[in-house]
């Protein structure tokens, strides 16, 4: 079974990954979101994983756009916390370090531990590229801040754990597989939809009350202007409950009823670390 | 007058700057959204910009969670469309440029462009960056993707124009003043607040019902989860009226009392390019 994610060699997409699929997975990493939804469509891969939000950043709306724009399917959520770890050449120190590579959020989530050390930041590409750079060197006085996974892929030391000053920074993946593969054992508990408003004032309001109306909870709801057409709006909703219960058939025969158009995303187990309103 | 942006000279944000302001204002670049906001707080800018939605990235959720944090009001929304520009040292042409350096987003979006001139991406941390080192340097095969501010700023040569595949792509931005300068002034026509909701299913719905009653349009809606607070949600809104209007001020007090918080984040005249639903 060959799962894609976005990015290098013990990314924390790849973290995600094993912790969903575990270690013994294979894993196939690309240079972008649109090459790992192409991977998945032509069967490359069996299934892929992206993050879809994370706490600081908010939504990675590409993601949202590249499952409404493919024959895709969500069956499952991912929830990470990401922990970031100082990684060096075997042999250096905490005291030698003078330089830390990351890619730029990584290297602001942990400005407080770099000041505390003297370190400063040099902002590279991704994390795990850093990793792999200071890794190539022979330098001891560079390190990088990446995943704990690239210390093992990198066979490199490491030298500060959870050096982030948020603690709670987690970032929620998706895994998807192409619509034709899905097979009947998945379990349904969350919903992931995508929906179009009519055009008057209010109209969102009348949707989101049919959910109400079923006492269903919405866990998350985000606007999405559609550029080419100002006054339209695409919706992505999350909402608790499955695809094959009855309530939700109703609940979105009476949204598909009122909306311009509804696209079901995914429907998956509910993973820890929800939140809902 | 002197008004803060994010990034180096030449970044995007500074273009809307001057878009906004004129090309006489002062502009002072800062290295993260934080120091903006704290150049705006401690008097050092007496205005800032900042992104805030982007129609391919999306939200910039940082940006709004500093505006709750601080004691800021958004006095203006600018749109831009963001156009890219390929940019060389003085007197290099087209078919000797073999790189091209930029953010990779950037990179991204003139992908189409660059294959068709062979010309191989080169990854960086910002595009107003990317045009400042290859001016530095002496070779005539390295470009940039960057503003056309960048070549009067910089010295260089534009080599394309509008070279993005995407056409529509359109930044909004927030002009933010400390809330003690505010002035008489201001147009208040459309107006952003944060709220959050009481703990019950359809808790969203009941307060948006209280805009439809109103009829006043939202023009955008994003669920934030607090990740020190599962179940607990902010969203950010924007609607169509301004804080001066009796409609406005009736609807937020009924929200007010309906709600677990309000926060009124800005208010301030529409500007072209805007969607409502």
């Amino acid at each position: 079974m060959k799962i894609a994610f976005q990015g290098i060699k013990g990314a924390y997409s790849e973290l995600a990954l094993y912790e969903h699929f575990g270690r013994n997975a294979e894993s196939a990493g690309t240079d972008s979101f649109d090459e790992l939804f192409e991977a998945v469509m032509e069967g490359r891969a069996d299934f892929g994983i992206v993050p879809v939000e994370n706490t600081i950043a908010g939504t990675v709306v590409e993601n949202y756009d590249l499952l409404l724009s493919n024959d895709i399917f969500v069956v499952a959520e991912v929830f990470m916390k990401i922990r970031h770890t100082l990684l060096a050449k075997k042999g250096a120190s905490l005291g030698d370090i003078r330089q830390a590579h990351s890619h730029p959020h990584a290297l602001g989530q942990c400005k407080e531990f770099l000041k505390k050390h003297g370190i400063a930041p040099m902002p590279v590409y991704d994390t795990a590229g850093a990793a792999e750079i200071v890794s190539r060197e022979s330098r001891n006085d560079r390190a990088a801040i990446a995943s704990e996974l690239c210390a093992e892929i990198y066979g490199m030391d490491i030298l500060g754990r959870d050096i982030q000053t948020n603690k709670t920074n987690t970032t929620r993946f998706f895994v998807i597989v192409k619509k034709e593969n899905l097979t009947d054992d998945t379990v349904y508990e969350k919903t992931t939809i995508a929906f179009k408003t009519r055009h008057y004032p209010g109209a969102l309001v009348d949707c989101l009350k049919i959910f109400q109306k079923h006492d269903l909870n919405l866990t998350k709801l985000e606007s999405r202007p559609i550029p080419e057409n100002p006054w339209e709006y695409v919706f992505y909703a999350d909402f608790e409950g499955g695809i094959d219960s009855e309530i939700v058939r109703q609940t979105l025969k009476e949204l598909e009823n009122h909306a311009l158009f509804l696209n079901i995303l995914g429907s998956y187990p509910r993973a820890l670390l929800g939140f809902r309103f």
